[in-house]
This record gives C-alpha cells, sequence and structure tokens, in this order.
C-alpha cells in the first residue's frame, strides 16, 4: 500500500510543462473546485529535464514542485525515463529496440527503448538520481513513479547476449538445455549458446517454437525488473519511506506481473475498459490487481474521466458511469482514484482523450462537475478504508506462464486455435462476481490455507510443487475445480509422458484419452445425472471436450452427443476430506453458475449481505473499518440490501443504517463500521 | 485549358514500340474509322530512349510523329520519366525509394524512383530537353505529358535531408517547431533539426504523429512539383505554346492536387470508376478535377473503353456504357475523351486490360463500334464546348489539408475510426448533384464572392484566413453549411484552445461541449422543430452526435435519443445578411436532400432546366456557344427536359429543339446554343 | 513403384532419438501388436549425427538399425538434411534463405536453407554419402528417403546469379529474352542480364510482373531438382536396387512436380485432409499423385493416425475414419499407409499432433486399437495389389505452369480476383468420381492415345504442341472438354494476337469476344437448346461469361440473362472422328455431373460395377491379380456391389463374392481375382 497515505489520492496525469505560468495558476483553482489532490508527472519530462546529456534543467519543476505543496497537492513524481530525448536515441543508437521483425528502429515512439541497454540505464539512472537528490524529501512528494507502462519487447544484439547469459544460468550446460528444450524435436539440438538464436520472425520461432519463446517472456521480464530497479534502487536510497512503484498498462500479458509488482511497493494499473466489458471483466482485473500482491490495495493510476481515443468507436462516458467505475476500483481495493489526464493537450496522439479540464477550460462541462462531485465526497469519505483487503475464501489461480505456454500452443499444437486465456479464466470470475462471492485472484504460489474453494481452469502447465499443494489443499477439505487442457506440461513446456492430466489425475481420479475441437458454431450437451444438485437436466458446452476415463471419480455429467456420447464430462473425485471436481469442457455461463452455487453452498461460502436488485457487493476492512460498498447498477430501479442487525454510517450522505436500506437507482452506498 | 484546341480529343494511350510497323499501320487505318484524333505516348519508353547513359535512339519516334501527322493525328507527348532504366537503378541506387517500412526497393515498378533523386531529375532533365528539342515545334504536337501518376513516398537519406531543410525553411527556428508541433506532448522536444527522424513504420511516427505526417506529406507534394517543374520548365522554354501537363491517377490523396495543378496548364485525371460507384460519385470527381483550376476545363486522360484488369471482379461495360460515362466527363468539364489503351498489349500487368483495339484486332467488336461511334458524333459536334465552364452559385469546400489531418486523427485521436474524407464530401454533393443544382468544388483559397450557397462539412482544419473569409461570405448575404467535426484545430493540427467549433463558434452561435462516437449499427435521430420546412418529422442520424450548447443560433433539430436527448442537433444562426447552419451528426441522405432543397430555395437556386426522369443535367458556357448536356440514365423510360422558350440545335441529331424535348432511354441530347 | 517390396509398407515417422532405450523396446513390442512393419527416420536428426563439421556419431543409428533388422521392420531411410545444424547456419552464413520481403533469415525453422547453397549441398552430399556409405546395403533399407518438403524459395545473391544465367541458358541473348518476356510493356527493357533483378516485395514483381514470377518457380524447381539430385545420385551410385524418393507436402504449388518427380523413383506425398475436405477432394490429389509418374503407385507417405494439430480447429478423426483414408489412399494407388507419426514428442510444435502411440503410451487407445486393425488386415491382404495400375479411358488435364500462371493472373489481369487453380480444376474431377468413372490426372505432355474423353479445363497456357494433340486426339474420335480461360497466352505468358481462344479457336470452332466477370453473389443461366439430352432446360453458372461467337460450332446452351442473353454459352464442335466441347463459364455442379454422363456415354465409359448406396469404387491391376476397392461412406445404411457373374476372394473376411455382394455401413471391401 502507499505509505503514509492520509486520504484517498484523487487527480491523475498532469503536464504543466505544455503550459504557461497563467493556465496553470487557474488549473490550481480549477484542482481545488474539483477536489483534485494529487498529481502524476513529469511522465515525459526527460528532453526537457535533460536537454543535453548532463546538463539538467530542473528550475520549471522546482516551482511547479512549491506551488504545489501551497496548494496542498500530493505528489506522485515520475522518473520521466519512458520516452528518451531524441539526442539520446541519435548519439547512441543501442538505446533503440529492434523488433520482432528484426527492424532496428529509429527515434520516435514512447516506451521505445531496449530495457537492457546499457546507456539507457546509465543516463535513466542518473536521471532518477537527479530527481531523488532534488525531491525525495520534498513535502509533496508521496509516491515514487518509475517510467511508464513497460512492456515493449527487444531483439537487438545486446538482448540476445543476455539471452544467451540468462540460459547459461538458468540451465547451466548446454547438454541440460538440449534436455530441457527438448531440441530433439526437429533437430534443434545446440552445442553451443552461440548457437541460439532470439525468436523473431526471421527465424519464425515467435511462432513455432514454444519454449524459446516462454523463456524469453521470462527473460524479457527479468530485464525489465533489473531496468524497474535501476532506477527504483536510487529512489528509494535517499528516502526509503517513499513507495515506488510503476503502471500496468493493457499490455498486460506481455510480463509477468506477479513477478514484477514484486519489486513494487504497491501495484498500480490503468483502466480503460471498452465500452462494450462488461461490469464484471473490469471488477476481474482489479481483482488480479489485487492478488498481484497478495490482497493489498491497490492504485488506480489511470482512467478517462470521459470518453478514450483509442477504441474503434470512443463513446463517451454516459452521465454517472465515470463515478461508478471510480468506486468499484475502490471497492476492489484502490487506494487512488487517478486520472488520465486532468488538462487535455492541445496536440498529438491524446488530444481529444478525455480530461477533467477539457481544451474550452470550462468548470461546467458534465466532465468536471462529475469529477467534483466524486472529489467532495471522497473528502467525505476521509480514510476511512485507506489499505483494506477484501476478506475472501474463494479463489481463482491465474499464471502468466500458463497464459503464455497456453496462448503460444493455441497457435500451433493445442486443438484450438482461438484460446484466449484471460477471457477464458474471466468466466470462472464472473459467476462469483455475479454472486457476490468474495473471490481473490491468486498466484500459484499463493498460499492456499485461508481457502475453501479453488478454481484452477486451463492448470496447462504444473510447475514448482502446484501438484503437491493441490493436493493438500483438497486433502485437508478444500473443494477444487479444474478443466480440460490442465496437467499437460511442465515448467519447460514439456508434455506428460504417461496419461492425461498428468500429476492431477490421482487427484481427479480420471485420465484423459483424447481431446475433441468444436469449431464456435459447433456445440454439444452436459447431460447431468440423477442427484447431481444441479437444477436443469442439461447444459451447453464446447470449444474443447474431453474423452474421459474415470477411476475413483464419480460421473456428474455426460455428454449429449457425438461418438462419446455417454461418456463422462462432469466428474467429482473424494480425496482426503475434500472435493476435486473436473469439467471436459467448456460449459455455458448456467452452469458454471450452477457450479459455483453448488461449490460455495457444500463449503457454506455467500455473499456477506442479502442483496435485491442488480447490486455489486464488497467488503474492504482495515485496521478500525469494516467499510462496505454497494454499487447499483439499474439505471431505472432502486436496489436493497439487507444489513440486518448491523449498522453502519453512509459516509455519502452521513446517515445511519441498518436493517434493509435503499440504494437509488445507478447509485451507491459506503457503508463503514468500527472493527 | 489546351491551348490551340480546335476540337475533342478523342484518342488515348497508344503503344507503338510494342509493334511491328505492319501493326501499325493497320492501327492508323483503324483509328481513322474509329474517330481517333489523338494518341499520347510514349510513356514507357525511357529505356528504349536512352539506352545507355547519354546515348539516344529517337530514329523510331521520329518516323512515327511524322506518320502521326501525316494522319492528322494529334499527339500528347509524354516524358517517359516514370519508369526509369533498368541501369540508372543499378548504376545509380539513389534513385530506388525507400518504402514506409524503411526497406530500399530493388528496380522493377513503374513510378519507383525517388522524386528528390538528384540523378534521377539529372537523367529526367536531360531527357525532356532531348524531346523537346525534336519536338517542341512538331506539328502534331498538341500537349506535354510530364512523367506518370506521380504519388510514390520516398523515406530515403536524400528525403531526410531535404526534410530536415524543407522544416528549416518552414519554422525557421528548431524552438518554433517545437511549439509549433507541440513536442512537449510525449516528450518529443528536439534540440537540432538534424533529430528529426521521417514517419515511417520503423518509428510509429507514421501512425502515431499527425503533424509531422501531415507536414511530410507537404513537403512530398513541394518535392513532386519540383520533379514535375524540373522537366516542365525546359518543355516551355522549347515552345510555351503548347500545354504542359501530367495525369492524377487513383491515389489522388497523397499530393495536395490543388497546388500540383497550379504548376500545370491543365488539370488531368484518370476515370477509373468501380463497377458498383453511383454516377454521382464519378461526377464528383470530375468536378474535383474541374475545381483545381477554379472551374477551368480539363482532361479525361484515361477511361477503359471496355473492363478494367485491377478491379476484383472486372465486369465488362454494359452496352452504351462507355458513351455514358464518356459525356458525363465532357458534361462535367472535360475537353477529351481519352481511352486507355488503344491497342491491348500482348503480355504484362494490364494484358486484359480493355482496349479500343483488342488482341484480336477486329474492328466488328462491340468495343470498337461504341468507340466509332462516339468518335463519329464528336466530328459533328466540333468544337462546341472547348473550355466552356459550368456556371455555378452553390460549392463545397474540399482541401487535402484536412483530408490528412482528419484521416491520421480518425486512426488515432478522433472518436471514431471510420473517417473517409472523400466519401463523407461526397454525401454532400450528391445531393446536390441528384437536384440538378449546378456546383463547384471549392479550393480553401477559393474566391467566395460569386456564390450563395457554401458547404464546409467536417472543415476541420481552420487555416490561413478561411473562417474570416467564411464570416464575410455569410454577412454578406450568403448561406454556409458547416458540420460536427469543424474548427477543431489549427494548420498544425493543434486543437483550439477555447470551446469548439474554435473560430466558427461565432458565426454558428453555438458552442460544442462534446462529441459521442456511434458504432456504424448504432443511429439517433434528428427530431425537427415546428416550422422547420422539412417535410418529415424526423431524421436518423450517426457516426458522430455533438452535444451542443446554443448561443444566437436557432435550433432546427434536437437529439431523439440518448442521454442528450433533446438538446439542439441542427442550429441556424442569422449572421449578418446571411445565415450559418450547423450539422451536429452525420445525417441521411434524405435529411440533406432536405436541407439542399430548403437552403437553394432560400437562395433561389434550381436546376436551369426542369426533367422529367432519371436526368443527369449540366450546362457548358463559353465565349460562343451554351451547351447543355441531358443524359438519361433509365434503361427502359424515356425521359423529358422542358427547355421552355429556349431555342437549341442538338448536335449528334442536328435536329432544332424547343420546349418539351424527348431524351430517348439511355441516351442523352447535347444541346446547343449561340450566347 | 518401390523396388522388390512384398508387402504394402504399415508404419511411419519414427524418431527415437527423442527415447531412452527402454522406450525403444517397448516401442518394438508395440509396434508389432499394431502390425506395423515400416519405420521412416531419421529425418531431423543432422545435429545428432554430426556434431560439428566431418565429425559424424552415427553409433545410436547402426544400434537402431540392426534392432529393427531383428525385428523385421522395414526402414526407410531419410537423410537428413531437411534442417541442417545450427553450427553450419552460424559458421556459413550463406546457407540461410533471403525471404520474398528481402530479409536474411536467421537459424530455426526445418526446411530453412538456400537451395542453391553450394556448402549446403556441400555438407549434405557428404552427410548423404555417409549414410550410403554405411546403409545402402543394410537388410532393413527399402527406400531411400531424401530431406524433406521441400518447397522453400530463397531470394538470396546465390540465387540471384544463378538465376540470371539460368536465364541465359534459356533464352541466349537478352534481345530474345526481351521479346519473350515482353519488356517494353511498362518500360522493363534490359540490355544486360546483370539488370534483371529478383522478384520480391522490394520491387513489387512478384505481384506485378507475371513472366519473372514464372519463370523463377520454373528456376526454382530446376534448383530444388539440383538440390534433390545431390544428394540422390550419391545414394543411387551406393546400390542401385534401393527407391530413391521425397515427400510432396501440403505446399504442392510451389515446385512443378511433374518436373520433381520425374528425377524420383516413386511419387510419395502427405496426406493432411481438412476436417472439411470432400472425400473427392482427397481423391483428386491421390490421383494427381498417381498421375504424376503417368500411373505408376505412389506412396502415401504421411498421414496423421488422429488428430492433426495444425487445422484451426483438430477435430478428432471419428471412429473408423483413419481405416476408410487409409483404404481409399491404397484403391487411389498407394502402396504404403503410413503415419506421421508411430510416437508422440513431448515437445515443440507438434507435441498434441496425433500418434500411433501416444503420450500415455497406452495399446488400449482408440487410435492404437484402429492402427491395429488397419494393421491385421493388411497382413491379410499381402502382396495383392502392389504395383497396381488404374485402368481409365477418362483424363484430365493438370498442369503447374498454368497453375502458376492463371494464379498470377488471377491476382492481377485476369476479369475475376479469386481463381484458385487446384479448387476449380477439381470440380471436373468431382463429377467423374461420384460416377466411379476411372480417371486419370495428365500431365500436358502425357500420352492420349489410350483415351477416350479428356477434359482440358482452363488450359490458359498452351505451350510445347498440346494445340496440335489435342487436335490429333479428336480427329482420332476422342472427345475434349475445355473452357473459358483457354486458349490465351504461349509459353512466356504473352497473350494470342488474334482471336480467342487462339491455337484451339478451329478445333472448337468457335472465338470469344470478351468475357464478363461476376461477383460470387451473382450467376447467370444455361438455358439448354432442344436435343441436348441433358434433363434439365437451365442450369446455374457463374464466375466467368465468354461472349462466343460460334463458327462451325453447334449450340447447345445460351445465356439466359443479361445483355448476352441468347448468345452461345456451352458448344460442341466436330472435329475429325471426335467432338470437342467448350463452356464459356463455370457451371454449377449439375451442369457437370450431367456433362460427364452424356460424354462418357457417348464414349462407352462407365463404373466398373454398378453399386447402390454412397460407394466409392476403384480397380487396382497389376501383373498377377486385379483388385476391386469398394469403400461405403454410408454411416446408417449399408451398400450393395453388383459383381455379375465375376468371382472373388474379399480379402479382409476371406470370403468368396459373386453377383451382388453387400458392403455394410462405413465398411468397404477388398476383392481379388487372378488376372
Amino acid at each position: 500500500m502507499i505509505k503514509h497515505a492520509d486520504r484517498i489520492y484523487h487527480g491523475g496525469d498532469y503536464n504543466p510543462d505544455q503550459w504557461d505560468e497563467a493556465t496553470i495558476d487557474k488549473d490550481m483553482e480549477l484542482f481545488k473546485k474539483a477536489g483534485i489532490n494529487f498529481v502524476v508527472l513529469p511522465v515525459f519530462s526527460w528532453a526537457k529535464l535533460e536537454p543535453q546529456e548532463g546538463v539538467y534543467d530542473f528550475g520549471w519543476l522546482d516551482k511547479l514542485m512549491d506551488k504545489f505543496a501551497e496548494h496542498d497537492l500530493k505528489v506522485c513524481l515520475a522518473t520521466p525515463t519512458t520516452a528518451q530525448p531524441a539526442w539520446l536515441s541519435k548519439n547512441y543508437p543501442e538505446v533503440l529496440p529492434v523488433d520482432k521483425q528484426g527492424r532496428k528502429r529509429t527515434h520516435g515512439m514512447r516506451v521505445f527503448f531496449c530495457v537492457n541497454s546499457p546507456k539507457y540505464r546509465e543516463r535513466a539512472r542518473a536521471m532518477a538520481e537527479e530527481m531523488a537528490k532534488r525531491y525525495a524529501h520534498h513535502p509533496s512528494l508521496v509516491v515514487w513513479h518509475v517510467a511508464n507502462e513497460y512492456g515493449t519487447f527487444c531483439y537487438c544484439p545486446t538482448c540476445e547476449k543476455k539471452f544467451r547469459q540468462w540460459l547459461k544460468n538458468r540451465y547451466g550446460t548446454i547438454n541440460n538445455l538440449n534436455e530441457k528444450w527438448h531440441t530433439s524435436f526437429w533437430g534443434r539440438t545446440v552445442y553451443d549458446f552461440e548457437e541460439i538464436m532470439l525468436p523473431t520472425e526471421l527465424n519464425d520461432d515467435y511462432r513455432f517454437n514454444p519454449i524459446v519463446n516462454l523463456d524469453y517472456r521470462r527473460f524479457m521480464t527479468d530485464s525489465t525488473i533489473e531496468c524497474f530497479e535501476n532506477e527504483a534502487e536510487v529512489l528509494r536510497r535517499y528516502n526509503p519511506e517513499i513507495t515506488v512503484q510503476t503502471n500496468i498498462s493493457g499490455h498486460i500479458e506481455n510480463l509477468d506481473q506477479f513477478k514484477m509488482v514484486k519489486h513494487m511497493d504497491i501495484a498500480a494499473w490503468d483502466n480503460y475498459p471498452k465500452p462494450t466489458d462488461d461490469k464484471s471483466f473490469i471488477a476481474y482485473k482489479h481483482d488480479l490487481m489485487r492478488g498481484l500482491k497478495g490482497g493489498e490495495s491497490f492504485m488506480m493510476q489511470e482512467q478517462s474521466p470521459n470518453q478514450q481515443n483509442w477504441q474503434p468507436y470512443s463513446k463517451l462516458k454516459r452521465p454517472g458511469e465515470l463515478r461508478m467505475l471510480s468506486y468499484q476500483a475502490m471497492a476492489h481495493g484502490s487506494d487512488t482514484c487517478s486520472y488520465f489526464q486532468l488538462r487535455q493537450s492541445i496536440a498529438g496522439q491524446e488530444m481529444f482523450h478525455g480530461a477533467v479540464i477539457s481544451h474550452n477550460g470550462r468548470e461546467d462541462t458534465r466532465t468536471f462537475r462529475e469529477v467534483s462531485q466524486i472529489g467532495k465526497e471522497l473528502q467525505q469519505i476521509g480514510d476511512s478504508f485507506i489499505g483494506g483487503r477484501r476478506p475472501a475464501k474463494a479463489g481463482i489461480i491465474f499464471d502468466w506462464d500458463n497464459w503464455w505456454a497456453m496462448e503460444y500452443a493455441s497457435q500451433n499444437c493445442m486443438p484450438n486455435k482461438n484460446f484466449n486465456y484471460l477471457k477464458k479464466i474471466s468466466k470462472y470470475h464472473k459467476v462469483l462476481f455475479n454472486q457476490n462471492i468474495p473471490l481473490d485472484m491468486l498466484s500459484i504460489e499463493a498460499d492456499f490455507s485461508g481457502y475453501r474453494v479453488i478454481f484452477a481452469p486451463y492448470l496447462y502447465m504444473i510447475k514448482g510443487d502446484i501438484a503437491e499443494r493441490l493436493k493438500g489443499f483438497v486433502e485437508q477439505g478444500g473443494t477444487l475445480v479444474t478443466t480440460t487442457l490442465s496437467g499437460l506440461v511442465d515448467e519447460h513446456n514439456r508434455a506428460v509422458f504417461g496419461e492425461y492430466p498428468g500429476p492431477l489425475k490421482e487427484l481427479l481420479g480420471i485420465w484423459v484419452e483424447e481431446t475433441d475441437a468444436l469449431p464456435p458454431d459447433e456445440k454439444n450437451q452436459i447431460c447431468m445425472e440423477e442427484g447431481s444438485g444441479f437444477t436443469e437436466k442439461s447444459y451447453s458446452c464446447g470449444f474443447h471436450c474431453d474423452v474421459i476415463h474415470t477411476r475413483e471419480a464419480n460421473v456428474l455429467g455426460r455428454y449429449g452427443m457425438d461418438f462419446y456420447q455417454g461418456t463422462p464430462v462432469v466428474t467429482k473425485n473424494s480425496y482426503g476430506k475434500g472435493q476435486a471436481y473436473y469439467l471436459g469442457t467448456e460449459p455455458d455461463e448456467k452452469f458454471l453458475a450452477e457450479l459455483a452455487r453448488v461449490i460455495c453452498s457444500e463449503q457454506e461460502l455467500a455473499a456477506p449481505y442479502q442483496t435485491v436488485g442488480n447490486v455489486e457487493l464488497t467488503e474492504r476492512v482495515n485496521e478500525k473499518y469494516k467499510t462496505v460498498f454497494a454499487l447499483n447498477y439499474d439505471k431505472e430501479q432502486e436496489a436493497e440490501i439487507d444489513l440486518k442487525d448491523e449498522t453502519f454510517t453512509e459516509l455519502i450522505t452521513g446517515k445511519t443504517l441498518t436493517g434493509k436500506a435503499k440504494i437509488p437507482a445507478y447509485d451507491l452506498l459506503v457503508l463503514r463500521k468500527d472493527i
């Protein structure tokens, strides 16, 4: 969490280097009116701060920092290292990346450097040190932000050399690498680390060599962490009391965020939903962000106060939508409500991207008014739920290695070409979310001991001791749900030598002989056995259909069609004190909702309060308070929450509530009680 | 117009360097039978004319020129510089372009040279001079044609160097460039012109940096003009009485044609409609071509006498279709009816492209007969409408800077990703065209004084004094219509700092707070206020929906749906003696047709004659005659034109017509009277 | 055919270099249980066999060869030259290809070398010689397999130099090349072979220069043949009694297989149908493979025993499907039933590709049981139909030059952009196949004397003496069917100078004036004349519509629509003792089926036996036996074959059959009788 935070930070990206003093002074007034207490800068000012190598110009920033202090604005100070100056690219072309097509890039875009470039790191570290020297103890400073939205991959000679060294460190000998990479397939045996080439379009390995791709992503994650630490270490040295982080952009899949975020004091991310995204999908990402540091609160670093410019159809946010999105973020663990951007730029890529202050500079716009309402409410709410964690006994395993391995496999060797890990896992999240069951997104290394129900869908890669720990979890009474495509490969992406699902087959009491692939327009059915506890007799399913042989497991459902009609598709195995479910297919949402209901009921998991209507319900608990968030998404109908005999203060209205409380249409309650 | 022209030139591209003498002699006979009086050559003969550097072989062309003279064929003599010889590319690789992907190209295609290459220019100029020396006073010569279909962009080191110099000339200092390019966005500040990179795929600036792209297109336009002038200057020097031009291909968007054509004696273009193009869309392009030189007549340089080979489905032209297309071109301002090609090539890319003389060499083919009919008719028509201009009081503003800026913006920062400038503007043309209202396509620098109604849809970029001149136009009693997305940026593509639509807001009496983007399948409605004069109560609209605040303006229509339901969408503001309309959305065609009707009626603009049926009606007026073209597109029904008490000679039939005259099905009248 | 073969080889690709000895011993047992008698290896073991240049390690392979001998397994020994070792690419970068985009590739993929690289050839030949020295007389060896799935094109400097030399050899002088390439089009005249560039994306010639592309494919075919012969010559030298071949992959279009296979002792191919492929389409490819060596039997080198991994949706093969596919291959001329792969790899691109022995290693899987059934049956069948040829009097001409020329033309200059030669020709195959008419796929150079009916659809390019030979064929009483797009160009892709269809017009008694192109959703009709013998009055047609003028020919059908309504579309011309049909369009399948029926009936061609049901029927005849294959594809209904008074032994059941015999549902008969 953010160290020493005494309020929910409400603000966002600000680029005063684009404006004259009069405009900045006007902004100070407007910020006050909007309840803005937090600015992020100077993300893109490297060229301005260091006009030539080693020559710095911090005068304008010094003045701004003092102005912020004067106006009680807290600052998230960004090292501006996401966009190197043109002179750096010109004088040291090594800093420019080589792309997957083997092309040396030219200066231009942001996040457009080689994370392994020694020169880039040298200059970035020098810049970080300059900033730390000046501002590490500035009263406005609350967060250090390093660079921005890491994720660019590079394939330059520097990276090639470092990757070979990384492989040497990982595998020790070339023989061991040959074995782990199983290079005997397609004649890829190597005799020297120097013979290993990067996986690019030049050798098609980016498509056809899953293991080198997988290791390259692991290497790029490690390289990016080094690049982050290169600056973070300096910043921490000057003042260890300041939170250090960077933000996760939409390219979340490129880097293993569980590994990355270990090196940060807090996770931070940019929330840019598509107009068509379901609210559960946004909640799912928030929950994943909270999971990155094992349930600690996170920062919503960016969201657009109105329309984005990156969507094919950049719809306006509807009236009230920004407020719902803001509270949803906080309900799921954010301790900030931060926008990109505070004042709209007059040029460049994002000139029509939403901003708190539009080109027109007015304070009577819909957007400004909505932001101001949030600002006012957050002042009332104060420090209520800061650092609050969500109590949950259900969890869903999420893993970057699995993501990468499955999507590479899907492009090539898996039966079905359209595997989207993020979307596939979200289906399991959605059914729990819809029932307001508290849940956590779990790393594969998470401690499972506090949980009763764990979903591990598509657990393709079994690595470390995960198989043993899942067995232990079930043995001790937990309920596990896993699915088709699980237990197939080891950490080197080598298939199990033996029956599927490999190390999980004993726990599940089954083995899988083969897996059929269904095109999107083909479906099969799950016909439920008597006494399954499910309400319908059959459900639709598709995508993959495992042909399953049961051993100890009971059959809950069987296929309704095709040559494997009547064979098991859903099984349940008693193991120790617990239960292990296997779904040999991708069921429809109705089935998954029933399954969640049945399993949660067996394990006595439920929503913390009963609600009536389209209500999203979460709790956050810190040392002082329990805070309950109840968001009513219905734009026409009021909803209800039954607080029973508990008594809460509603923080926005200040009212005391107990028993059945109303939530107005498209409105929300923030209910607090002392612990 | 073409200097000294005494007839409508009827002919086209001819490649006698592909044929033996017997075939050429046969062609002379066939040309005579088809009424061909005009040949264009030798477009692709550089390698033949200059087999090695500085060594020329003009013998064969000398003989041809004399043969043409003998047969009274007029010649459009092309410098063959569109396709350099292989030896030039081989000995001086600098002439080959570097493409947007950063790849040095190899010799092969046509228009495949760097327009800035000094060596290319040297050799091209030498070739032009050789030709001028020999043929500048040849009796057959009537037009010089320079190269062919310019438009290839290059990103080579020569271009890089010249672009930096061009920027230096334009902006003076690097500080001024930083300000105008607003480089503080995304950290792009530069300290030296040498730090500026070309916008290619190598730095993603081709997608993400609208201003450098915009300036690169301006630079490429200027470079291409230099490249054209490099030859044109020599040609003019030898005989200033010969018209000099080049032709505009389908890649019309690449170069600012208003700028280009200023350097030519006449505009010339290649008319290759798709089989699915509406006749209004073809007329729109003709009108644009006529607009390039402020209403002067132009040359239709190429059209296919039958099917093309570039379409996905190259349908045959239907019987009579070629004739209708030919007269449509002349009706809109062409003084030529010229084909690609006179004789079909036996090999290469265009071997199955239509030609007057097919591979079979016969004169009884449908195509040959249709061409012959046109030839015969044109002999009867004689010099009737040469140089004739179209009298119009309605105009539509068209601007390449706006085209480029909006399409870049649409790829990135505009709310909606599917902006096609050419298509969007055409919708306004179409409704006037369908009502046979005489109209001109106007440059943003055009003199508006003769007009009563100006449409300036999507006037995104306000540059020069256009805002003042539009105000003046309305003040003096004109009617202006502009739309959503207007008045947003200056000539440097920087957004207005203040309310939209920036410099137009006073004239329009409104301001626009925000703009919603609708996907193609979503629509809103324009609900008309009482007394609007429109026939329907509501119309469909979509694409964008501005949320508008009126000041002085009256509201003509309001949104029928969404959260901005009931707010203004169509407004009308009295300003001086005139009216300024604003459309905050993209209305359907029905609305636009009504709007055109209402506005034209207010300004007393109308079709010059009343017609019954599917008739396209235009006038051309020169010093001697008024010529009226009436084309009946209905294949079954005859149509009618009411000439009232005017008396005309119909030039094809020679009949005298007055009062109500019939136009046979899928046929046309060319009516002339003395001035 | 395979020399000295005494059984149908049943087996497939095996990669024991991936496994330990225990696994290999287990495999020997499993092979025996599955009736596997044939292994293909070591396709990908170059790096293992030659760990450094000139240093060989054959010990492991020696041991394996002896083990195979011990278990009576026959071996198809592959030179492992499809995937060069990394050290070869590293030490001699010239072996790596340059791709069509001009990019030097890096080491990685298989078939990823320049076929013209001297160093590659040197090392490949040395490897072949090492293998020949050791194994040429090994008792297990039955076939040499060179490399694997040739087809990669290269555009490196070596290839450029060789291509220029190849052109010099072909055309002699640059003037002759200019004439044959008709370089006067678009100014491409060259004065030196050094001025000729390869057709790549760098000069767009890969799209826009049909003749250089065509010659490049011819050159690449010749280069690949040299590359094959480079090894084959050595192998043959050590033991001329061993069959030498390589296999044709899915990229069948890249190389002229008629030319390639001339250099092999037998054709071999990989049969990977899509789940949606019609059985006739698979049979068509088998027939084409048989045609490559003029009707000799071929090898089905690879098929998947279960699902593939390359399909977007890799469906499981249904129960029994593998068996039907296997017998279909043999019924059409295969003397092998060979799988990729015998044991499933645990890693890499194809780790989930079907295999006889799955990761689970079990012998009770569906796949293993189905393979074992085939193995057992083949043991019973013995050497029955080895080398058997199919007696046919109908043929379809297939030609790679035409394929290439038409697809290039279709991308550019043909009226319709969607020409797929393989698919278009297959429509003619399908209607004969469905009627069980014995048919051969014929090279353009084939001897037509034994045939009564020849289909030559889309005979675009007339080369060599094909026009004369077709005239002779018809003169002697044969029936020819040809179609739109025939007779248009010569071997240099130059259009005929004269009426279409050029050299065929006299034979057909027509000429074609023009050709309309119809988009996929537009159709026309063929209205049959009285007495045509067709059952329907009209049929649907589309794609292209020729406007035809008849001379001597009779009209069988006329267009039902469009401006050419009532003009001829199907004509028949008596020429000598035979008949020549012309189809000016692409008729629907119903028309083609009728046409096949009518023509075959005129020429007294018929299915060899009458059948009832969905039966595929073929014969193979060798020196000893006639073998009849009858496959019933109906999964529910039994079918019937009427053997009349002939008596056969059914080889799987051992029963004697005569008269009307039943074929159970989704089952088959293999009937043999002595000659």
